[in-house]
C-alpha cells in the first residue's frame, strides 16, 4: 500500500499567488469595466534584444543540420558557457574553474533542489521574509515540524527577522544553524547586503561549519559599485557557500529557462572532504536532470557576448527607471518605500497600521493596482507590501498616477 | 555543523558511462589510428525536420516582439500543448483532461523526481535490468539499505527479473510492493509488454493499492498495432498508474528538453483521496520547477501538428531500419538478439559465457564497436549487451560490417 510523502501536508495551505488571482478575479467580476494595473509578480515584460534573439535562432538552426545537430549535452552545461561565466566572475575578481559551475534551467529549480544533497537533520535558517521556495522545499524534505498558523511559521526552522531597524539585512542567527539561505539583492525587500554584512555570515558559517546558500539572481540590478554581486567577493566564502544565479531577470529568460549554481571545490562540511559536495551536486544533476535546453544555452552565450551584455544592460536600466518612478511617485504622497535602488523590488510599509492583505484590498479597490502582500513571504513581511518594477513603462506610469490620484491615506 | 545526505554514499561507485569512456579512451590511446563505431548511448543523431525547426524558430521570434513576448508561463505547461497531447491520447482511446498532464523538461527528470511525492517507507520494485535513474533516485531518497557488491543489488528493493524465459517482461512481484517502475518499450532490453502482461500489473496494483510508474518514452517506436502504447489503454490503470513520456527520442529533442507526466485525477493511494496525488505533483512542480522552456514548448506543438507527426515518423522509421540492419546482420553470424522490433534498443546475449564487460572488451578490441554492458543496468543484465539503433545510417552499416567481418565467435 503506497503512501504519500506526509511532509506535503505540513505546507501552509494558502498559496500567495492563487489567493491574489482569486481576489483580483472577484473584483473584476464586480467591476467589469475596471482596468487592472499589475505590479505584483516579478515577471519580465520586455522583448529579448537582437543579439540574444540571434543566439537563440542560431541554437535552433544548428539542430536543422546534420553537421551541427546535437542531442544530449554535458549535464553540467556546455563548456563554452561555463567558461564565459567564469570569465564574467573573473571581472569581479572571483576565480572559478568551469567544473565549479553547473548550468541549470533556472534559479528556482536550483534553489529548491540544492537542499537535497544535505541530510534531513540539518537545522535551516531563512531570512524572514523570504522567497517561498527556500522554505517550502525544506518543509517537503522533512526538515521542519508543523506549521503554526498563529505565528505564521514552521516549528524547527530558524527565522532571521528582516526589519526597518536592521535595514532588512539580519545578523547571523543566535542558534547554530547548519544551512543558511541568503538572497541579495533581496526578493521581496529589495535590500542588498554590504560586504561587511556578508562577511559576518561567512565568519559565522566557517565557525560553525554551516553552508550558506546564496541566491544572487538579482545581482545585475545592483547599481552601487561598492556592493558585492557575488558572495565569493568575500574572503573565505569558497569554503562555506554555494551561489545560485539566473539569466531570468537579467536577460529576460524567465520563459526561456537558464540559470547556474556554483559549488566550489573548496566547500566542505563536517562529514565531508573538500570536493565531495561538488561531486554530490554533479551526481544529483546527472541523476535528476539532463542539462538545460541546448537552444537556451546558445542564447546564454549570446547574453554573455559583448553586444549581448550592452543590450541586456539597456533592458535592466529600463526596469530600474521603472523602479525610480514607482519609488519617487509613492514617496510624493508620503508612503514609506524601501528597495528599488539596487533591486527591481520595492518594499512598501503599509500606511496606518494596515495588514498586508488589508492594504492589498484597499489598493485594489481604490486604485485597481495589484501588488503582493508582504505577509505572503513570511511573518516579518506583515505590514509590508511588494511592488515589482517589471512592466512596460506606460503601465508603470499609469499605475503610479492611479495611486497618486486615488489612494486615500 | 552541516551534514551531507548520507544516502548518496550508498550509490554503487562505478557509473556505467564514465567507465565505458575510460576503456574507450585507453583503447584509442594504444590504437591512435583506429576508427571507433559507437552503438552505445541512446542519443539521437538525425537533424530535426522542417516543421519542428519552424515551430522552434517561431518560439524564438515570439520573444523578439513586444506583443508576443512571454515570461513565466504555466508551470504545468502551455494549455495548447497539453490539449494537443490529450488529443493524441484520445486517438488511442485514452481520455485525459489537460489538468492531468504536466509538461516537463524530459522523462529523466520526471522519472527521477516522481518518487518524491511518496513517503520514504514505500517498498519499491524495479524491472531488472532497468534504466539506472529509477534505482538511483530511490537510493538517494533513502528507500534502500546498502549496496551488496556480490549480488550487485541494493538491500530493501524488489528486483523483478527479466530473462529469456519470461521474454524480458516479468510477472508482478511476490512481495507487496508499493511503487512499481515499468518501462515499455524497455530500455535496455527492447522488450514490449502486451496488454495482458500490463493487465496483471494493473490488477496487482489495484489489489495492493500500489502505484505503477510507467515510462513510455519509447512508445512511438512500437510498430505492432496490437501492443499498448500507454498504460491507460488497460482498464483500471487510471486508478493506479502514473505515466511518463518524452519528445526526446520520438522527435529528436534529447538536447531541446521536453517531456510530460500524466497523474490522473482518479489515482489514489492508501492514505489519500483521488485527486490528491495530482495536486501533490502540481505542488512539487510549482515549488521545484518553473516550466519547460517556452521555445521548446512551441517546438512540441509543431511536433504534434499533422506535418510534424509525418516528418518525425520518417526519422523514427530511419532509426528502426537501423535496428533491423543491426539485428539481421548480427543474427547472420549466429548471435542471439532480442528487441529492436518495437524499440530502438537491441539486447544481445553474449556469446559463449562471457560477462557483459568481457564482451565489451572483445567487441572493442576486435571490431572497434562500442556498446553498453548489460550488467550496468542491473544484476540480471549480466551476460547481455545493449546496442542502440540511434546513429547515422552509414555508421550503423559500417559497424555491422565490422562485427560480421572481425568478431571471433
Amino acid at each position: 500500500m503506497a503512501k504519500i510523502n506526509p511532509h506535503y501536508r505540513k505546507l501552509s495551505a494558502g498559496y500567495l499567488f492563487p489567493e491574489i488571482s482569486r481576489r483580483v478575479a472577484a473584483f473584476q467580476k464586480e467591476n467589469p469595466q475596471a482596468k487592472i494595473y499589475r505590479l505584483g509578480i516579478g515577471n519580465t515584460t520586455e522583448p529579448l534584444p537582437p543579439a540574444v534573439i540571434n543566439g537563440l535562432k542560431n541554437g535552433v538552426e544548428r539542430l536543422a543540420s546534420l553537421k551541427t545537430y546535437s542531442g544530449y549535452g554535458d549535464e553540467q552545461g556546455e563548456l563554452a558557457l561555463r567558461e564565459s561565466l567564469a570569465a564574467l566572475y573573473l571581472k569581479r575578481g572571483v576565480t572559478l574553474r568551469p567544473g565549479e559551475l553547473f548550468i541549470s534551467d533556472g534559479a528556482k529549480p536550483d534553489s529548491g533542489n540544492i537542499q537535497s544533497i544535505f541530510g534531513v537533520d540539518n537545522l535551516v535558517a531563512f531570512q524572514d521574509p523570504a522567497y517561498p521556495v527556500y522554505v517550502d522545499s525544506n518543509v517537503i524534505a522533512g526538515r521542519s515540524d508543523s506549521y503554526n498558523s498563529e505565528s505564521c511559521s514552521y516549528a524547527g526552522f530558524v527565522y532571521m527577522r528582516c526589519s526597518e531597524e536592521n535595514g532588512f539585512i539580519p545578523e547571523p542567527p543566535a542558534e547554530k544553524a547548519d544551512l543558511i539561505y541568503l538572497c541579495s539583492p533581496n526578493n521581496p525587500t529589495g535590500a542588498v547586503a554590504s560586504h561587511q554584512q556578508l562577511k559576518k555570515f561567512v565568519d559565522y558559517a566557517r565557525k560553525y561549519r554551516a553552508v550558506i546558500i546564496f541566491d544572487a539572481a538579482y545581482a545585475d540590478f545592483i547599481t552601487d559599485p561598492a556592493l558585492p554581486r557575488s558572495i565569493y567577493e568575500v574572503d573565505g566564502a569558497f569554503e562555506c557557500a554555494i551561489e545560485i544565479n539566473s539569466f531570468s531577470k537579467s536577460a529576460g529568460f524567465t520563459g526561456v529557462r537558464l540559470g547556474w549554481a556554483v559549488v566550489p571545490q573548496a566547500l566542505s562540511v563536517e562529514d565531508s572532504e573538500p570536493g565531495e559536495l561538488n561531486r554530490l551536486w554533479l551526481r544529483r544533476q546527472t541523476t535528476f536532470f539532463n542539462g538545460a535546453s541546448n537552444i537556451a544555452q546558445r542564447g546564454g552565450l549570446a547574453v554573455l557576448s559583448p553586444e549581448g551584455q550592452v543590450e541586456c544592460k539597456a533592458v535592466i536600466n529600463l526596469y530600474m527607471e521603472n523602479a525610480r518612478l514607482i519609488r519617487e511617485g509613492l514617496q510624493q504622497i508620503g508612503l514609506t518605500i524601501y528597495g528599488g535602488v539596487n533591486a527591481p523590488y520595492l518594499w512598501l510599509k503599509t500606511p496606518g497600521s494596515l495588514t498586508s492583505w488589508e492594504f492589498f484590498d484597499q489598493l485594489l479597490s481604490e486604485t485597481q493596482v495589484v501588488g503582493t502582500p508582504g505577509s505572503g513571504f513570511g511573518p516579518a513581511g506583515e505590514g509590508y507590501f511588494r511592488l515589482s518594477a517589471f512592466g512596460h513603462r506606460a503601465d508603470i506610469e499609469a499605475a503610479v498616477a492611479q495611486i497618486i490620484a486615488k489612494l486615500k491615506i
